[in-house]
């Protein structure tokens, strides 16, 4: 939370009150802000009103050096967020003529007729400058408000992307002269307090570094953030730290920063030159889904098996009707011969195979959470039986990190 | 936005500033804050700090009559929501015996050493009453401040859910003497503006009652709501509303308030006695996992074919080899023929084939977005083609709308 500037964020929309959506923006400036040297202290969400979003600025700029504003600056009539900057900033609103000029030309192209209300997004508070909106009619706005800045940005995701990329994280980045850096480490097969014993053992955290463990799907990842005039000195604070815990985790540790599961699975096959099929029954189709998120999953995702019913695991993957018989449809011996039986028939390198209850009911006697998963390769067979806590929806997402991190596993590591 | 009462959320927790994870919180209580005839007129969101909360509460009660923190109250150092309670009310923390007892218990049952931190969850601030949490350790707080409701929440969704639920909304509700009702329309196979103008020729929304249309995922929602004494009352001014929008707008409603479109898919397949199943290229396994995702969906739902590798549209889902050299993988030809082939080689009463171009690069020429979706039933075979917008991600999830409203025009309807 230490840095060379304080933002604040506050974001507009009956929408967000209501709960029909949930606040991202807040989030994705968040991370940004975070990493420009002025981490967000103050982040609020207020109607579609002149007055409430006002007094919304007024106290963020008690607490912060920049405000960014996010949505409201729509062609609609509820769209008032410009209306409030310029009452804030104690001056009137001038229509710009080029802007309103764009925004003809722009509707014309599209042989739209326009609305009037329309031209209030060339409406401009004396002063402020408009900022370019590459994807969208509605410009930002930049004014600054007693020498601390006060940024209004488009609502919709991908436009307030585009425009607090264009310039404006840069400009606060230049402005609080330090850059916040963070490094992360992705684990999978440990718990979280398993993976704080370790690295609390392994390291001491110097004072001006935070640490994090963020826990969600079975992946733990372990976050050091620290703040420094450049990147190279919050590196090198940070490099040493990172090198010891990687050592320590072993292979706990499936990647790094951006890095997902299925990514480094794919980029691990990839790399061989191996391919992956998929029998699945319980995840109905998520684990080939995760598998084909990323573009260029081709060269390594040949396909799968939705086994759900359980006559389709004998006919479509071929495991014997006695192992159903034998040891049901939710068993080792079951995910065993899925994932021989994918691997096979479908003609890949690798085979996983998962089975299990979802829930909320139990299947076969076996409770809710049972899940059996396996890889079949070139080096044989690896079978993996968890119990999974949580409802239906979360039993199937940590069974999906469970077959891919058995996979994971299983392939030649990335670094030898 | 009107209402009997006037609510406000601050929700604790350095990781919301960071964006680490998104306030998921503040959206479920704005929806159930509505319903209980307090609306949401500001929300908040503030580190781990003593001052900054106790900030934030104060701001909140000048806006608001009943305010909701959630966070912060859990049994590390860092949770400091019980003292800026107890600062803003202006009384001193006292630790409840039994409280502590409770704890001491819970902790020995589970044979786990407890650090002297987690009696910090005994502390109440004076006239304040906890509040049961039954899935957690930290209770909740509820205090009155100068004749003004503040309610302290834990923050782990399912935790804030409960004690939320098991008091708190109710006796709001009561306090506010009204409920906001609200009904949603779900809408698939029209555009927002197209649903729009359709929903304006045909109803005159009358004063006190709001019209939002919120759109995602190709599906569209018209929303009505309503505030009035009782939902009796409130019903009387939407159902005639509701009942004129569903005539008008036909087939293009496929559900109502809490429907989604994968539950009404299988809602009907299993009112008529059918089965499905699917062949599907671009989104991997996306169809199958929403066709699984509810209970009791292997009713209806027998499994599907992730048919990745265009190979394996032919060796798995029987597409003929001529097909897809004369017309390619991503083609009308080649998703009719998925449906009939996964329809026969699964057993089903319902086939789905889906393919198309993920992006970001085309494929065969043809470019990102192109889909084709096809389903083969009893009556024959219907395809479709459509062009679908954004990145990858968003065009595989409008690809398996495209390819269950497909699927759901097909069935029987259920308001025959």
């Amino acid at each position: 939370m230490s840095g060379g500037m304080r933002s604040a964020v506050v974001a507009v929309g009956d929408e967000l009150l209501l709960g029909d959506i949930v606040n991202g923006n807040a989030a994705w400036l968040g991370e940004r802000l975070a990493a420009a040297g002025a981490p967000v202290v103050h982040s609020s969400m207020v109607g579609d009103d002149v007055e409430r979003i006002a007094t919304a600025v007024r106290r963020a700029l008690e607490d912060a050096d920049v405000v960014l504003v996010t949505g409201g600056l729509g062609p609609t009539s509820d769209d008032v967020t410009r209306d409030a900057v310029a009452a804030v900033a104690g001056v009137p609103l001038e229509r710009w003529p080029d802007l309103e000029q764009g925004l003809r030309e722009r509707f014309a192209a599209y042989r739209f007729e326009m609305p009037d209300t329309v031209l209030r997004q060339a409406d401009v508070p004396k002063g402020a400058a408009p900022l370019d909106n590459p994807v969208g009619t509605a410009p930002g706005l930049r004014i600054d408000v007693d020498g601390r800045l006060v940024f209004a940005l488009p609502g919709p995701p991908h436009e307030l992307a585009a425009v607090a990329t264009g310039g404006v994280l840069a400009e606060i980045a230049t402005r609080s002269g330090t850059v916040g850096l963070t490094r992360t480490l992705h684990c999978a097969g440990r718990g979280e307090s398993n993976v704080a014993e370790i690295v609390e053992r392994t390291i001491t955290v110097p004072p001006g570094v935070d640490l994090a463990y963020l826990a969600g799907g079975a992946v733990v990842r372990v976050r050091l953030t620290t703040v420094a005039p450049t990147v190279a000195d919050a590196d090198r604070v940070l490099a040493p730290l990172v090198d010891a815990l990687v050592e320590a985790l072993g292979d706990t540790v499936f990647g790094r920063d951006g890095d997902t599961l299925p990514g480094v699975v794919l980029r691990r096959l990839t790399a061989a030159g191996s391919t992956v099929a998929v029998a699945e029954s319980l995840t109905g189709g998520l684990v080939g889904a995760a598998l084909s998120e990323l573009p260029g999953s081709s060269a390594a995702f040949r396909g799968g098996l939705e086994v759900y019913a359980t006559d389709l695991k004998a006919s479509l993957a071929g495991v014997p009707e006695q192992v159903l018989a034998e040891h049901g449809a939710v068993s080792p011996q079951t995910a065993q011969a899925l994932a021989v039986g994918v691997r096979e028939r479908l003609g890949a390198t690798y085979g996983v195979g998962l089975t299990g209850v979802a829930g909320p009911d139990e299947q076969e006697g076996k409770p809710a959470g049972t899940v059996h998963a396996a890889v079949a390769g070139p080096d044989g067979v690896r079978v993996v039986t968890v119990r999974l806590p949580g409802d239906r929806q979360r039993v199937r997402l940590l069974a999906v990190t469970s077959a891919l991190d058995l996979l994971r596993r299983a392939l030649p590591p990335e670094h030898p």
